[in-house]
């Protein structure tokens, strides 16, 4: 197995292509890691999400320094990783946001089957109603892939 | 779609057959997270991992406080999250933890095809060549299953 780290380039292509992610946040130096739906926006380096209220969206309002995930893992010796660094943000209802707004709602609509981590909260009715959405901004991204030797 | 909380056994059968899962760690609010392999000893209530020194291992000496999450995502409207918070510890080469040592290598070689990820960084040379074995001890654990409606 050969591993060999990715061009930003890469990076952003994993991360276009990813639907589902890890989201990590920390609060008091524990580290609270959580499965989301995201959707990158290459132009902007944003990863948008969405979530009912609840533990991860007020460690996040609390420092917002968090930590993305995605990955691929074909088999033992292929897979590709990529983590990247960022800030969350919430996307308001102000009219400043409105675009940032429908920007992050065309993209949820084009992944609707996988609104689910984030939205299936609401179905039980024991958190908030409204979900907030959010996005990350990426201050910097890394990845690794591994590939079998003899496919190089 | 009816999301309802898992109990501790619950949480612990999916921990059990998880031979992957995405491990957080810290350092100065900034989380860090990376997929490991990862072998859950029910017993102790710890889970087992190793890796050759990097990132992950320099944060988890600075911060002990981690959190490792493990998923079964089969369908949009069907999927599994267990969230453990624990606590990083080294497996030593002291007498005392030979037992440990014993142990973990009895469990990594149960699932010998997933040593990838924290060993494949041995191959390319770039890191230190002796994998740390560490444990997770987990401290609290949560998990939520999500099931279609008409399914329960």
């Amino acid at each position: 197995m050969l591993i060999h780290e990715l061009t930003a380039a890469q990076c952003e292509e994993v991360l276009d292509r990813s639907s589902v992610g890890r989201l990590a946040c920390a609060r008091n130096d524990q580290p609270y890691v959580v499965p989301v739906s995201l959707y990158f926006e290459r132009s902007e380096k944003v990863v948008y999400g969405f979530s009912a209220l609840g533990q991860k969206i007020d460690w996040m309002r609390g420092n917002p320094k968090v930590c993305v995930e995605v990955d691929e893992i074909h088999e033992q010796l292929h897979w590709t990783t990529v983590v990247a660094f960022g800030r969350y943000e919430e996307v308001g209802h102000s009219a400043e946001e409105s675009e940032a707004r429908r920007r992050a709602f065309e993209l949820f609509q084009q992944r609707a089957d996988w609104w689910l981590p984030g939205v299936g909260k609401l179905t039980t009715g024991e958190e908030h109603a409204t979900p907030v959405i959010y996005r990350v901004r990426v201050a910097t991204m890394t990845g690794r892939r591994a590939t079998r030797a003899e496919r190089r």
